[in-house]
């Protein structure tokens, strides 16, 4: 097994990450913590620390044996409007924020010390830790509202999501700080989990899947089996019949009726396609990939790879975006890809690298980090504006700004970034993947050090101290030196875009790394060839036909109106053009339809003039204003 | 003023329509009788027959003094589950099935006498009228379930719509048989409205529009000003502040916020864009035009214009459809035509062709009857199976099974046609529109003799006999023989897609019309040049650029998978083909792109075969099971 690298063995320094990573840590973060304390204008409230602050009170009187209120438990999301002014607000998944927050400040801190920010982190812990019950159960919905009610509605509430994302934070939060208060806290509540679900317990499992990969990491840091027992339940229970959603529920479905959305339609072993609800499909299959990781499961193991072939051969955006309905925020059908319509959620990219590194930690293929090379340099990082207080929840790969005003449809497509939302999972967990990018970078086994991602840093491996200097997005230049305790090898991910590439050393190449043999200080040097160059599509999918797309080694491009006028779709690409580099934009040779105001009319040549077409990378997008934007352009 | 010809001086006879027609009496009318009766299997039931007998029930329950029960009156559907068993069925305006049924069977009966078909329609007159109320109210939704709310939600329930049908129906009846009992049933509902709504009475006005121009109808069979005022009053005061349907909703709703659904969002004068429900659409449009025939009103005359101008220039399908978007069943913004997710409803495109007369009986441009022609031949003959049992409610330009299927902005796609529906207003709508098509086709004024469109007939009309020998959608030939009463002229429409026509006299051309000077008996043969061509559609849609659509005459042309194979996104079209006839089909030249499995790859020259693809009239799609079908296709 290939084991990613403690973020606290990897310090950053990348020409193209620093400033990605600094925006996160100078804005989102802080801007984050305000917005978890309702506090940033016109933005919905959060109510989330609230909510920990009402559950702690609550948890004090039941101590004290007094008897405390109870609310209905009966939708998704409780606002000032709709529910008792002592009652559970927000969505029922809003203590993930805080968790999710802590997760992300736990990275920056390693890369970056901060006592202040430590010190704010620390107080919410014990707001939340405060918030638990004995039992170690932790859900402020269920503790304000009913607490008789708890792990009742699996399907709909979000107890178990809302565990793992506390776990996550635990670990994080342990290995940043060296302060296990909020970990024991999870272990407690993973313990509560443990035996309330199993094969001779409740058999259940949670409606948004992540306490799989969650229970993992704990098994991880305490080497407690029964944490990888209650995940590889939850894996392997899903979907098996009688339905525990239907029994939950009191009611009984067909086959194939509902749970789909859930990935609970069929057991998993028998699941070969990438269905549902993008971010939980992914999160299943990373906790899947996780159980395999520790069990060699072969059954779970083939329905992996035959999903995540599933998800790269035929419902994958060139931005590495995922789920392309809105409808259920959800996988298509295969070859579905619209362009104006996709959903392509900010937290489904994540999620894909989430599971793209799982896998490569089993078996070492390119296919994996080339896949979370394309979601990671074009959907996630697109997905947070330049001031680091906006972000996309959808990521669409072309934008009318008249059709996201006037056509239903295409409503959920924005053509600006939005503040803070009131269902904020994206923003926050694009800050826990950003803060923590260099666990996606690089791996290791015994013998051999992984650089999937070409991202510059120095990092202190049990077999070898490497420094990674990258121009990667650049001139595609990387210098890799290592000073290894013992003979080993070097395994460098020859990315699937790249047409030739230039190493200063012999090497073997599997999988799509180069391999080279390491024994004593060496330097070696990567030349990747990142002259841009057209895309196309397989012609299976109908929205393509005809067009291309622009790609500079890993970023995708883009036209705006900003600097290409209005109805991009009156441009032609010239399939022969050079392209000059003009800053961060290329620009290419092509041609400008002139307008034809007729509706019907004779087939007949449509004057164009020849133009410069600019591009911007697509990452980029979105920044100037609401305007047009299309990834791909007619030939 | 141009007026249509009465269908009673009309005797179709036409190689194209023959069939049609025969189609519509032999099948569609007996089993739509069927349908209304709840003996089709399979088919969601109408309860509509049943509705008119429980009203009358009611009605003779009041008259004898007794009391009645009360049902609530609080959706737009009832069914067996959802309400007692006493109570109404079916859609709210579910009493319009049984008028549209009895308008078709009237127009059908004129062209083709049936004592036994007269008979079942005398006896469902009988039905209707025993469920009328003393003072002239009619709609079975309030008699059965409560009366005392008879009027109190205008915008959701569809008493003035019923009322429409009604009257429509009463007129038809009446020329056809001479029975005036639907249509004095009729008058005597219509007297009420005009004495509950108007300026200095309720100022209300229907949801759904069709009252205005079926009052229109009443006033030129009665001459009663009375009607006519309060269609005027219906088009005047829609969209006045405050808003009726606010003020009988008791709510106060901002401007612009919710009415363009109905069309009530701002007062008629002021509207110049086709919004909202596409049916109501060019219902009120219809009636507006009416009302301006015998006002001359100015502000409504402009607005119509307007209106039918970004209809016919924004918001036409190649196909005549109207209505692109499904949420709403609405127009969509100026240049949005998307194919695969088309609305492009029958009702729609049958209210367009009832639009395009009206304007053209106030001006002679060619304009309307072009439009009305582009409807006519293809999405409303594609809207009939060639079984006359089943039927397209939704008429997409492209389609996709497993779209339709899978995903869920496309399940109002279907790629077979239906049998009746539960919502039924399609196949009645177009059994009415066929069994009359006489009076669309043509039209005089004192001293002309107008051909809009070529369909075969002998006409009597005021000023002359005329004898139209048609083989319009064939060879492009059609020969006119008038026996004129005086010195007249003969106005034949040069349809918009004809390049070329040869006529055989002289004449001059004015607004799209060829006017011949007619003084004895004449025949004059006009040669309308057919060749099949490719069509284009303005690059404002972004749906269509790079692509053509075939056209030969008035018939659009598509291609079906059972003809070219699956994946017709890999079809690509020699722009400069020429085409075979082989019976219905044509064929032309292009090519196939060779399967690219994989999702992404460099940009190379697609491998592709030459290969003939084989078009087929959009009207005749889907006859041949489900498969996938495209109109326009790559150049």
């Amino acid at each position: 097994m290939n084991k990613h690298i403690p973020l606290n063995k990897i310090k950053l320094d990348d020409p193209f990450w620093n400033g990605v990573c600094e925006l996160v840590r100078r804005e989102v973060i802080p801007y984050q913590y305000e917005a978890l304390h309702d506090r940033v204008d016109g933005a919905e409230k959060s109510y989330c620390i609230e909510n920990f602050k009402k559950a702690a009170a609550v948890v004090s009187m039941l101590k004290s044996g007094k008897s405390v209120p109870v609310y209905p438990i009966d939708r998704w999301q409780y606002t000032d409007e709709n529910s008792d002014a002592g009652s559970f607000k927000g969505w029922v998944f809003q203590d993930s924020d805080a968790y999710k927050w802590l997760e992300a400040v736990a990275y920056s801190l390693i890369n970056h010390p901060d006592s202040e920010l430590e010190q704010k982190a620390k107080e919410l812990v014990d707001i939340i830790c405060a918030a638990q019950l004995e039992n170690g159960y932790l859900d402020t919905l269920y503790i304000i509202n009913d607490i008789s009610k708890a792990f009742s509605n699996l399907r709909d509430n979000h107890e178990l999501y809302c565990f793992g994302h506390l776990a996550e934070a635990g670990v994080a939060f342990y290995h940043a700080t060296n302060d296990k208060k909020l970990l024991d806290c999870a272990l407690r509540f993973a313990d509560l989990i443990c035996s309330t679900f199993g094969e001779d317990k409740i058999r259940g499992y949670g409606g948004h899947e992540i306490a799989e990969l969650a229970l993992v990491k704990l098994y991880e840091e305490t080497g407690e089996k029964r944490y990888l027992d209650t995940a590889r339940f939850f894996v392997t229970e899903r979907g098996k019949k009688p339905y525990y959603f239907d029994i939950e529920q009191g009611k009984t479905s067909r086959e194939g009726e509902y749970y789909h959305y859930n990935q609970a339609h069929r057991p998993f072993k028998n699941q070969d396609e990438a269905v549902g609800h993008a971010v939980r499909g992914v999160y299943l299959y990373s906790g899947a990939a996780d159980v395999v990781k520790y069990t060699d499961d072969g059954e779970i193991y083939t329905s992996c790879k035959n999903i995540w072939n599933n998800i790269k051969n035929k419902k994958l955006y060139i931005t590495g975006g995922i789920g392309a309905t809105c409808d259920g925020e959800a996988f298509s059908f295969n070859y579905d890809l619209p362009n104006d319509l996709a959903y392509s959620e900010t937290c489904a990219a994540i999620g894909l690298i989430f599971f793209a590194r799982r896998m490569s930690e089993i078996d070492a293929s390119s296919d994996y980090a080339d896949v979370a090379e394309r979601a990671l340099y074009n959907t996630v990082l697109a997905a947070m504006g330049e001031d680091g207080k906006s972000f996309f929840y959808v990521n669409p790969l072309e934008v009318n700004p008249t059709a996201s005003r006037e056509d239903s449809r295409k409503r959920h497509i924005k053509p600006v970034r939005q503040k803070w939302f009131g269902c904020a999972c994206c923003p926050p967990n694009l800050a826990r993947l950003i803060s923590s990018i260099g666990e996606y970078a690089f791996a290791e086994n015994d013998s051999t050090f992984f650089v999937h991602q070409y991202i510059g840093a120095t990092v202190k491996s049990d077999i070898a101290e490497v420094c990674i200097n990258s121009d990667y997005t650049s001139s595609g230049r990387v210098e890799i030196t290592l000073n290894p305790k013992h003979k080993m090898s070097l395994a460098l991910r020859i990315p699937d875009w790249c047409k030739s590439v230039k190493f200063s050393a012999e090497h073997t190449v599997k999988d799509g790394y180069a391999y080279f043999m390491i024994d004593g200080r060496t330097t070696i040097t990567a030349h990747f060839d990142n002259t841009p160059q057209l895309v196309m599509c397989s012609n299976r999918v109908r929205a393509n036909v005809g067009k291309a797309a622009l790609q500079k080694g890993p970023l995708v491009y883009c036209a705006e109106e900003v600097d290409n006028g209005a109805d991009l779709q009156k441009l032609i690409l010239d399939r022969n053009t050079c392209f000059t580099q003009d800053g961060e934009f290329l620009i290419a040779d092509g041609w400008r339809e002139e307008d034809i105001q007729k509706l019907y009319l004779p087939l007949s040549d449509t004057p164009k003039s020849p133009c410069k077409i600019k591009f911007h990378p697509y990452y980029r997008w979105g920044n100037r204003g609401e305007n047009e934007m299309q990834i791909y352009i007619r030939i």
